[in-house]
């Protein structure tokens, strides 16, 4: 496979990173992931305007990274991936420099890495559903920023994953915020209920389509808390993501959500979202 | 520089980490830092200890670095740093996977990281005193883990340089925790107060080291919480660490602590500090 690392495309075998990266000594740094379909980059846009948001926030000498768009698209050139999905990875750091709590110098070249590689969506568990678990959320209280500190959602990931659950949802003081790769919707009444954008959650690309696919189909949704203690009553939950797409929920903690079956408004979203990217259906 | 990689011996240059780090991909890893005082390595096997109760709470497939002491070892010889002050800088990654949250097969062989350079102390602000700003606690739950997931605490100590201070407190629901990478202690009334370990703040190696002067040096203390309330009543204020030993601090957001000079108690234990670590005062 073809890597890019800060403007050069490299076997990536042979794309190293300094130990001196801040992204390895502080994970100071924001990452993103794009999908492709049939070499098709899929809201690479507004992907690439989160991770300006993401470089803002920290603070980063370069905020732009609209130049991004052309290496995805000739990642997927290189790498022979316009036929079938792929998945693009891309990382930012703020560069490499002497150990040191404060920023470099900020002159510092910020470190670019990115790669392309052939994308397996996983069809069983977008057929049949998947089985989540509550985790507690234990991360920072700026998950709006996509940064690469994912420890705490490896470790829920790993949790979940213990537990035979696909996924784990975060809960913070009682409500449940997003799974640990994912963004989580629930049907009450026939209304789709997503968590509201806050700085405990980061603003999924597959969520605002979904909500916008809610829209177009006169599917009623509202962006308010969902509580730990009402998930059991949900008549359909689902996860959505940009590599899970729209993936429907059948249990939660081993309990049944409705029938413990994939529900009606989880099937229709889904089939719309792939009918947007191009899938026959 | 001689650094120290995975069992090799090799110059600072030759080193390099792959971008499939689970450390530069997750934050998954741990580290720690040691200083050595004319090649004398300081408490080595608390810090050791340390990295063992990280890797424990991160489930690594090895939570015994006792081998890691005469590495440090051989670093100081290979770097000649056996005269004045140096750093030992260890830092233990979940090892290179392909990009997962899920944790790697258990096999995967952990990243071990270590470097040792030259310490030129903050003489300067450790006669005169600093000056630090409080910062609200945005990091993750388990603080009591030496996590490189540190971009809190970097974001936290660069807000604290751009104020003209020289360390961030951080403040949690109105208490003082700790610094970005210091312990707190104040003086109430000739005793010394310091926030409780918990799951919110670091077990200081420093912090315990003082707390045991103070009980050789009949000082009383008391370890509780230190509210942001009070903190500016309080008599005498020190940040205490691997880096920063004992240094006084003389004002809070700007505020005086007490006369605004370091105070007698704050000199008493930095005295007995160096005394302890083999300086002649």
């Amino acid at each position: 496979m073809i890597g890019y690392l800060n403007g050069q495309y490299l076997p990536q075998e042979n794309i190293v990173i300094s130990p001196e990266d801040r992204g390895f000594l502080f994970a100071d740094g924001i990452y993103d992931v794009i999908r492709s379909y049939n070499g098709k980059l899929f809201r690479a846009k507004a992907h690439l305007d989160r991770l300006s948001y993401g470089a803002g926030a920290l603070q980063f000498n370069q905020t732009d990274f609209g130049y991004l768009e052309p290496v995805c698209e000739r990642l997927i050139q290189d790498n022979r991936l316009y036929r079938g999905d792929a998945v693009i990875y891309m990382q930012v750091t703020r560069g490499v420099a002497p150990r040191s709590h404060a920023f470099p110098p900020i002159e510092t070249p910020l470190t670019v890495y990115a790669t392309a590689r052939p994308f397996q969506p996983h069809q069983q568990e977008a057929e049949t559903g998947i089985r989540v678990i509550l985790v507690p959320d234990q991360r920072w209280a700026r998950c709006d920023v996509k940064t690469i500190g994912l420890l705490a959602n490896t470790l829920a990931h790993q949790r979940a994953r213990t537990s035979l659950a696909a996924e784990g949802l975060f809960v913070r003081d009682g409500a449940v915020m997003e799974g640990t790769h994912s963004n989580v919707m629930a049907v009450f009444d026939g209304k789709v209920i997503t968590p509201p954008r806050t700085n405990y959650m980061l603003a999924g690309i597959t969520r605002e389509f979904v909500l916008r696919l809610c829209g177009e189909l006169s599917v009623p949704f509202l962006e308010t808390p969902l509580y730990e203690s009402d998930i059991r009553n949900a008549d359909e939950l689902m996860i959505v993501g940009t590599t899970v797409e729209v993936t429907p929920v059948i249990a939660v903690n081993g309990e049944n959500i409705g029938s413990g079956e994939p529900g009606p408004l989880t099937r229709k979203l889904q089939m719309a979202f792939h009918r947007s990217v191009g899938f026959a259906e």
